[in-house]
């Protein structure tokens, strides 16, 4: 396996924008771009890799197919059908098939590293594809999510964003809850350097943003190449960096059985372990119905949870 | 002024892209996107902020009006109508129209900075715009092409693209030319370590690539987004870094008063030099073929050359 | 003022490394080296300008003298008279005879940005040059030592250094206080995910380090050259970051009229907030104690407090 | 063998230069530093890595015995006696004796990657290494003496140093030719942008740097901690990136079966090309001259040539 190598499944904006990401920061030494449409696959890995003397270190991209994955270290999914829906619920039964396709080929592919799924619905998808791979699947949940809190919180408390300390939990999704009550700033809870409007106006602030960006211009891809990006790195890298992000709940605030965002310790190996930052009743009345929207969309999914 | 602030007009592909790079890479403060649709660029201003938190540095990033330009030290001109015609040329009424809308909102918003030109047909515009305004405008040129150019030459040599030293002259078009007689890899002369039929396909390459991008995905945005981020640093942090691009010709090759690509010294006051690599025979005519493309088409757009 | 230049006083091992951290992050466009030595800062200057092409952006190094710091956006104060001591307090004396040379110079050269002070006593120094200037000062304080806290838990804990949220307040020296109580990872306490045994010893490692390093190899260079460039660069780029550093102390826990170090958000303006993490009663009581040391030192230094 | 783990023999000035250079970076993710004495290595891990909350990426640094060195990819053989001699030669025989006790150690550690071998005199410990050891062996050779030529140019040329294309081939010493025939920026030869006087004074200051750093500071170190960490890079990530640097001469110029430096195309592999820029008869000369004196030291350091 050569750990600096990545594959990426679904050459759209999504995809694109997570090798530009790995590129632009550094991150890796080659990317493999997939896509049923080997032509756009092809365009994307040539403009990607246009700017490569302006790398910070050179990488190799390229578009591929399904047995240039043998020796990633990890791909990522992030196909679709390039439906963008109201609701990312709504998405699940064409991401389902989409997701059907690619699993055989994954599977057959000799690929053993880890994979990153960011097709929406994150959670169901990321879920639905271990199930079917036997992988180490780790969604990006609500990796954007919590940047984008972080970001709003800052601008309320006049602070840089990486000095806000704050994480969404559960879905990555309009379910999902802002762990507003263990948020901090600098050792101090950020409830008392921001008023509660502020907060609360992050947090719902969070949870529109994906509406607020594709409404106007159709896609989402910046904020999610950056995010999943990270994640990506944590693994090649064996960073051990706490990010968060969905996988399987193994009895967290009592819950288990389904994919959910919370901060988890990202290494080379996936999960290493998994922080449950103390919430307060509301929050965890919140996560607890976020597992349940989740539950029922993975039966939705023909998952049995 | 604030060294550290650039706008950006026009927040499509091309717009977003270089606040991308310049984000990811690090290499300014502020970011002010500006569009007549001004939804499209708070959508923009939102998805390029969201993930701030893992920015090498804090950047802020918001959509504004031509007012907000009166502080920053650079402003990129990356606006157009949104048709990509099948030559770059035949872009160029359209453009202009664009521009001369643009023109005076710019000269009154009281900016005194540097100019980065990157809307096709880049030299025309560049130079249209340096007319109108009497700023200093500097068009990104062949910095993309001569990129390109170098990765080409680089897989062809097996060695990384930026330990090739190569310039594509003239036009950031169909008719510039690649120096190939000068390109150097290690202080030898690359046509000793690759066949001339490799050199040749790589420059060929570097022309057809933006068709061969835009083609399947319908715009290219990650290369110019690179190229033009970078030259908008070496003018930011007065760098005095090499970079190929356009600005008036005041006789190099014999050829003056058209915009065009050559090697130029950029810092803070923007071009502090010009470099002539040396030239054989065809790729001097060449150069003067391109000058004359660019001299018929100044014309076209109403320019006095 | 030229936001991008940073002066050094005192071209020792501390002040040489904090240029190279400087230099290799990529955060300044120019650094000015003065040392009584001439000669010293000179070699100091050409060995640290050396490796230039290998810097992620040009930096002009160079040797220089007082008035060089008319322009400076940052000075850095790491002058000492060479000598270390077994306590930071021992070198009070000398040190403030240093300081008293150095000071009617700075004053003079024109210099009118923030002074970021290293040399130890760091809080003592730090105040003694900001009562004696009329200057912004802020001391490095503990910003290496809450460095060393986070790497330490984080390895109790297995997680990255970063991922570590915690802070050492009060003096820069024996008397420090390691806010464990709000120490935090991924959300979650760390008092919960590490034990008790392993924090105390993480919080011992980081008081004992400086002479951990000084005592076989003579002098700390790395850790400081890397905290106190971070704290440059979020002034140099207001970056609004969270750094605990030294400045006056103005009523937080009760104490006022000496410089110690709290959480602080560092911007081109200076300190813009300071944080106060929540202690438990023997973090207070031992933040109260440091406090009276460095009162203690202040007078011992003839600053009246 | 993990493709991201260095070790650093020798952990004095330049071995922990070189670590520290490898961590601002963020070129690798974990570093042993072996010293035969073993507080100092201990001394340095600790400087070295108490700045991790500000390296671009996690990077464990830990002092270690040799055989943590069989899974590195690279070794870094920074070892001597601690003695400056006036000439890098008089150096030799105490070298020597060092690289014999550290051989044996080396060699049956199990290590298997590629050594990069600083210790001066530096081509002829490397060929040293190389014969006694049967691994790939590179020396540093004149990496670091081409970067101050190309900072020396750029000074004379008024551009930044890394947009000039300059070696210096032969020697790390003062028999080093600087090939000033085949530099170039932008394209345009180096000696049509700067008088022959200056750079004549670029080449000589070139060679003297050396003596003017150690002379008033007693050690280099930050330019050998860039570029050694450059040339580490280069192996580690595969980047086929043109360093000069030392290794055997294969008929280059007509000479052969010494260490020398060349332009060399640096791979995980180690050397996958070399070569050989183009030079007048002086340069020629002074080559060949500089390859006989690396033939009477190695004689001298008992190899047969």
């Amino acid at each position: 396996m050569k750990r600096e190598k990545v594959g990426i499944i679904g050459a759209g904006h999504v995809g694109s924008h997570i090798a530009s990401a790995l590129s632009l920061y550094g991150l890796c030494g080659e990317i493999v771009l997939i896509d049923r449409d080997a032509d756009k696959a092809r365009a994307q890995a040539i403009d990607l890799a246009d700017p490569a003397v302006y790398f910070p270190r050179p990488v190799k991209i390229a578009a591929g197919s399904y047995q240039d994955l043998a020796d990633a270290a990890v791909v990522v999914m992030a196909a679709c059908d390039g439906i963008l829906e109201e609701d990312r619920l709504l998405e699940l039964d064409s991401t389902v098939r989409v997701t059907q396709e690619i699993l055989p080929r994954l599977t057959s592919s000799g690929f053993s590293g880890i994979v990153v799924s960011v097709t929406n619905p994150c959670d169901i998808i990321a879920q639905y594809l271990a199930a079917g791979s036997g992988l180490t699947v780790i969604g990006t949940g609500t990796a954007l999510d919590s940047a984008r809190l972080r970001l709003r919180i800052a601008e309320a408390a006049g602070v840089a964003p990486a000095s806000v300390e704050a994480y969404c939990l559960g879905e990555h999704g309009d379910s999902q809850v802002a762990a507003l009550s263990s948020a901090v700033i600098g050792g101090r809870p950020a409830r008392e350097l921001c008023s509660a409007a502020a907060l609360a106006g992050a947090a719902r602030s969070t949870v529109t943003a994906g509406w607020d960006i594709a409404g106007p211009k159709g896609s989402t891809e910046f904020g999610i190449g950056s995010a999943a990006a990270a994640l990506c790195a944590a693994i090649l890298r064996d960073e051990r960096r706490v990010i968060p992000c969905s996988a399987m709940l193994e009895g967290e605030y009592g819950d288990s059985g389904v994919y959910a965002s919370l901060p988890r310790v990202i290494g080379a190996a996936g999960v290493l372990r998994t922080l449950t930052p103390e919430l307060d009743a509301a929050e965890r009345e919140g996560f607890a119905h976020s597992c349940a929207v989740l539950r029922a969309n993975c039966r939705r999914a023909g998952l049995s949870v």
